[in-house]
């Protein structure tokens, strides 16, 4: 039994989705944790699953994701979830008027505490900003993202869909083979 | 003697002025921190001042500012420093287009370890993003905050000219009472 430790219900969904499939029990801790302010997620993820372990004791594994836009030096990236939040899709749209490059990524960090040791695993898809937001799937960013080689938003796929070519899909792929593999 | 713990070298020269003229010693020590990454800037000015009280071991204060634009959710807020090295003002002049409010304030957090306990001051300063960047003074997004009452950004003023109106000079102005004070 594995816990997945987050306060974002949509992540959680997407998430348990793939366990399902694998027959992998997770269990949803619902909390949110403090953490660095830190350009560097992979630094930022650790440190948060340092200080988690001693304090959840059992294994789990926590998950960072942000978006990276290059003509924008890679804002909004570690703030993701606070730009979101505040200026949101609409601000992004903004920010790439006047014929800017929209070319971006998102990139997946989960850090996972095994009852021993803490491994991480990665997952990055480069893609597009859309001109308009299109979908009423996923959450975020998802309606403004174009997954390179395709023509729609990830907000216009599935939940399977999604995770067939998503960062967090991606991520959430090596963590399981991790676990099935008998790491855990 | 007190210490100042920034890497910001405008925020040195500025807040060193206002000491000067009063006649207190003030040293800089250059070095970056880590801080958390949370809404309400005295809990990451308090966070990070007690961890560094560790290592110091003598008086020392630094300082934290956000700007907070009222249509925009407080954005930039506590993460004010990434965003104006990613998007910039440009960037904010093209969240505020299409009409919207262009309210903000600043506000400025200073912590102070006097040897013994921790204190902290506040300021702040209402006023109105620009249309387009104006003066060279100053730093960060100087050039598009108008205080309430004035017709010139931040950028447009002398160092004592900002530092009679600013967010900035009030905390310290605050900060120098407390020490003049005897209190320290």
């Amino acid at each position: 039994m594995v816990i997945f430790v987050t306060s974002n219900k949509h992540k959680f969904e997407e998430i348990s989705l793939m366990f399902n499939h694998r027959g992998i029990p997770i269990t949803w801790k619902r909390m949110k944790y403090e953490e660095l302010q830190a350009d560097d997620t992979r630094t930022v993820s650790l440190d948060s699953c340092m200080r988690l372990r001693e304090v959840i004791r059992k294994p789990f594994f926590l998950e960072d994701t942000g978006l990276y836009i290059e003509s924008l030096k890679g804002f909004p990236g570690p703030y993701s979830s606070y730009v979101a939040g505040t200026i949101g899709n609409r601000g992004i749209l903004d920010l790439l008027a006047h014929g800017r490059n929209r070319s971006a990524a998102f990139i997946t960090v989960i850090s996972y505490f095994d009852g021993r040791e803490i491994h991480q695993f990665e997952g990055s898809v480069k893609g597009a900003i859309s001109y308009e937001p299109a979908g009423s799937g996923g959450f975020g960013y998802d309606p403004i993202f174009m997954p390179e080689g395709t023509s729609k938003t990830l907000a216009q796929m599935s939940d399977e869909e999604k995770n067939a070519v998503s960062h967090r899909g991606m991520a959430v792929s090596k963590l399981i083979s991790f676990i099935l593999a008998g790491n855990a």
